[in-house]
């Protein structure tokens, strides 16, 4: 093992996001990246699989912060009151990420491969938090859909929270994005 | 080009889709599905650009007949109720297929690389949807969360749909679907 590097992991990832974002992703190299951390492949490779894993190493974690919220939300909850605390959780853990998030979506958006993965992480987490609901009784088919609807107000507030001129905090725009999907599923 | 064969590109997708229920998608290759079909590889590539595409082949037509409906649905239909008709002309789609349907879904939950396509194809369709709710004059973010909503109703109404023991019309559960989204949405 070689000696310790203090925040390698993080490092590691702004290091390639970097490089993404100037050269594109299928351009760039561990060696790259590993280099431009000051850091060495080997010292890459024991915090990520490979690049494409740089970019969604904070998946798993959003997704059982998102999930636990959820399943702590007070039990008299109705699902999508249970929801809405998951949102602002998960908007807790963005707070500071605003600059990274912009960059890490035009990557992505950029590649379709990385699309893709995108894809299947926000499946899974929207079948983690079906399961969660489950847990908290709700039946089928109203877990699947409180889970699916939480997916859809969770994109459509991360979309607009890294828009360019965008201010406003993200617990907000999640706010506003459950109240509109609720004024528009009542018909309004 | 080789004589004209009735319906060919029907009986290769049957024929693939058999194949890929008895011996998984990745072992049965394009000379076999023709070969079952009684057909030559040359149709085959006439009619798919490989044997992924057979199982995809009805997406675009989904996408634009659920869009169309979307787009002629009254004038004077809040979004959700456009979204209603939608559904409907979707299940109309659907009617016949249900054994098709089944089969398909199980060969797909079976491969990665399939499940990635089959949510890049549901991404495509609900992006034309609020494309088409625009051009309807609804606003943002209402046209994004409405779109959505639609998808995690299509979503859990076509897997309750092709369950084994499931024998209710699918434009009923589609409907069953969105009823309960507007119950959970509206804190029931």
């Amino acid at each position: 093992m070689g000696r310790w590097e203090p925040n390698a992991g993080g490092r590691l990832a702004k290091a390639a996001l970097e490089l993404y974002s100037e050269r594109g992703f299928e351009q760039t190299t561990v060696a790259e990246i590993a280099k431009r951390a000051g850091l060495t492949e080997r010292t890459f490779f024991r915090h990520y699989a490979d690049k494409r894993e740089v970019l969604f190493a904070g998946s798993r974690e959003l997704q059982e912060l998102f999930a636990q919220a959820v399943a702590d939300a007070p039990e008299s909850a109705p699902p999508i009151d249970a929801l809405a605390v998951g949102l602002d959780a998960v908007s807790g853990f963005f707070a500071d990420r605003r600059e990274y998030a912009r960059k890490r979506q035009d990557v992505i958006m950029a590649n379709a491969e990385l699309q893709e993965r995108e894809l299947i992480k926000l499946a899974s987490m929207s079948a983690a938090l079906a399961d969660t609901l489950r847990q908290r009784g709700v039946a089928e088919p109203a877990a699947s859909l409180t889970a699916e609807a939480g997916l859809a107000v969770f994109k459509v507030g991360f979309e607009r929270w890294i828009m360019a001129a965008e201010k406003r905090e993200m617990s907000q725009l999640m706010r506003e994005s459950l109240d509109e999907l609720k004024a528009v599923t009542a018909g309004g």
